[in-house]
């Protein structure tokens, strides 16, 4: 259903108001990694969702709380997840200009926070005006929560959602984030990885050594490297017994949605820098792997001496960061034990699982109704039909609401809109036609 | 033979002059890793040799130059091998009196260089004038060569040899170090062990990458570690075919050596800070592989990210830091060929040995004649007689003189000297007991 006359003017009528709410939420340096300015964003969140007609309620958590609100018809429901804070600027030298000052340039607003996700909140907000400016009743119950520090992990998320189930039932979650990809396409994206991230480390002498005691001292970075290597081998097989049990290959209609998509390998290794993929893997096989593959990577290594030239030293410790991509059915927790088995067993007890962190995976199935209905939205209102991925190759906490509601993220910046970099931005034509998407999807949830 | 009456009170009273020179040298902050200092110690150096009655001469090289200084009788020819550059002083702060100042406490002096090797230098010097204090000629042929980038790798020490080989020619060469050991002995040391150091990089995509697409790009982190490991398996076996090509094991006279050491297993644990040693060995056994085994030792490992937390990211680079000590008979640049040949049939073609440098091992045999030349003396002079190592486990460009003249290593400071650490020190009673045990050598070179 196209978006009614009256609807699609309010919506025009409403972006000069988006770009300011936009510049003044940007103006705010809610960096939740420093613990900056996440107060005076959440306040200025809750004064837009009253203004646009919403019961809004600041729940408090353990960190700077999380903002509810909720309004319109008592038909269908949809949750909007989003959150108030963003990535730290650094390094600021980097941007053409400050972070925390909007600028608008050859119709691009750049700032810290423009694509995630101050500019999405800001459509999501200015939908729910335009049916107020348009005196259409809102077509279906709408709730938002808006979170304080997704961008240090969502510590705060999981007590609030056990807390406060009820409130947030819904028939279906837009979450923030996604993007259009390298082609140009929107996309919707259905699920996210689960993350597992270790610190291993292992302790040798003392003190660091002179390496010519090399043969009388063992060396931990041997032994750190030795049980690493025993967890993939050179072929990149992962040998943890267990590490695998309960995954199921992807389905029929996975694959058919995986089929589905564009072949942008040219660009993914031109913008990798990388001459060739992995196991040389190309189109939809490497695709495939993208989507419902699992990892195990090395994400840090220090040890001993890293500066330049050579200092013949037998370091004492030696440390490890690793962090293991999880699809459906594997839990980080049974995963770590599943490793420390496997090292005592192959005898590198004395490598120590320092600390862990992480999160299964969660994905909304391609063939659930949502996912037509938001579809078919967007192709109504901004005349573009989404691709659909299965699945997003990153992490999040999904999972905390799995069985409550389908979770389904579309956000209205670029794949290269610097998100989490220096001149971060989201295009002018992004939020004008993220503005017009959101109020198609109202209508949609509120039809038949 | 012991010392006579006349020479004996000679060393006595050169004593005080020996500290006084000591202490003006350790007052030339000569460290030769900045460059500083060097032309100033080399020409005290030069005057101290010169006023203890030596023809001395300048040698120009690429570096400072080498201070060559010869006189005696016409008999049998002994070389002393010194250096006049020190190791940089930092930490400044750890130290308790200022590095360049030296300062007496508790009957040792305390300064960057007293101990390496300005205090062996001094020693040799003094016991040259005390014979001519005593009114006695030199019973031998002296030679000096002090060198002024030791603490770099004597880098211009090659060329040196090389040009003057034949004003070098000598019967036996005492080299600087050497130490007494955890039990007080006084040591002689036979050899070094030769040295490979490596640095050992691999290079994935063209920046670091978001770690969730470690499904589609290789990790150079994993290639490093899995090239190391196939180098040595978690056993310690050395699995580079030709490795250990002509190595021979130690003979018996070596082996009776080592036999005849005391044991300081607990000592060295307890110094290393360690629990155990390497494979639990102990006593001889161990001795065996410090003395005579070869070791392969990682010294650094970087990718990634090394801060506190996590950081999912895929490294565009890992680097290692590999030293190798060899023993008698292997090469090292034969031995790069057999690491890169290896990598190479192991299918690790991407992993790129970046830089290498290294020397050959070299030893003189525990059963030549100039070894119980001087352990007689010693026993004679300062009623020590020393232990013999049949090496060292260090390294040191011993090679250079393979099949001039045997090497024998002497020094006069303790093992806990603080070589290259702060607080350098060594004993009063240190310093005249040097100057005695050489001016005992130098009567036994010239005996029959």
């Amino acid at each position: 259903m196209p978006l009614p006359r009256a609807l699609s003017e309010a919506v025009e009528a409403e972006f000069p108001r988006a770009l300011e709410d936009l510049k003044a939420l940007v103006r705010i340096p809610s960096v939740s990694a420093r613990g900056e300015g996440q107060d005076a964003a959440r306040d200025a969140v809750a004064r837009l969702l009253e203004c646009a007609g919403l019961a809004v309620e600041i729940w408090p958590t353990k960190g700077p709380g999380v903002v509810f609100a909720e309004g319109g018809s008592d038909s269908r429901t949809l949750l909007f997840y989003n959150h108030y804070d963003v990535q730290p600027e650094d390094p600021v030298s980097a941007w053409h200009s400050p972070p925390f000052t909007p600028e608008i340039r050859d119709g691009r607003i750049y700032g810290r926070g423009t694509a995630d996700n101050k500019g999405d909140l800001v459509s999501r907000i200015a939908a729910i005006r335009a049916f107020e400016r348009a005196k259409i009743p809102l077509p279906c119950r709408v709730k938002f929560l808006v979170e304080g520090d997704e961008e240090i992990g969502s510590p705060s998320l999981p007590g609030c959602v056990r807390d406060k189930r009820e409130r947030l039932a819904a028939d279906a979650c837009l979450w923030e984030s996604s993007a259009r990809d390298q082609l140009g396409h929107e996309m919707l994206m259905l699920g996210v990885k689960g993350i597992l991230c270790l610190r291993v480390e292992c302790r040798g002498p003392g003190r660091d050594l002179h390496s010519s005691l090399a043969t009388s001292f063992e060396n931990p970075a041997w032994r750190l490297l030795w049980a690493l290597a025993a967890l993939k081998d050179a072929s990149g097989r992962i040998r943890i017994p267990g590490f695998h049990d309960g995954v199921e290959p992807p389905c029929e209609s996975d694959l058919a949605a995986v089929q589905a998509l564009p072949d942008f390998d040219e660009k993914a290794l031109a913008g990798a820098g990388a001459r060739d993929f992995l196991d040389g893997l190309r189109g939809v096989e490497r695709r495939r792997l993208d989507y419902f593959g699992t990892t195990l990577n090395i994400s840090g290594l220090t040890a001993g001496y890293q500066g330049p030239g050579s200092k013949t030293v037998l370091p004492s410790k030696a440390e490890a960061k690793v962090d293991i991509r999880l699809v459906l059915r594997q839990d980080p927790a049974r995963i770590v034990s599943a490793i420390r088995a496997f090292w005592d067993e192959e005898g590198f007890r004395d490598v120590e699982i320092a600390s862990w962190d992480g999160y299964p995976a969660a994905r909304t199935p391609v063939n659930h109704p949502a996912v037509k209905t938001i579809s078919d939205a967007l192709e109504d209102s901004i005349g573009r039909r989404p691709l659909v991925a299965p699945n997003f190759l990153g992490s999040g906490p999904l999972y905390l609401f799995e069985g409550m509601f389908p979770t389904i993220a579309w956000g209205i910046a670029s794949h290269d809109a610097h998100e989490h970099s220096p001149n971060e931005w989201v295009g002018l034509d992004d939020l004008r036609r993220g503005i017009r998407g959101i109020a198609g999807i109202l209508l949609a949830f509120g039809g038949p």
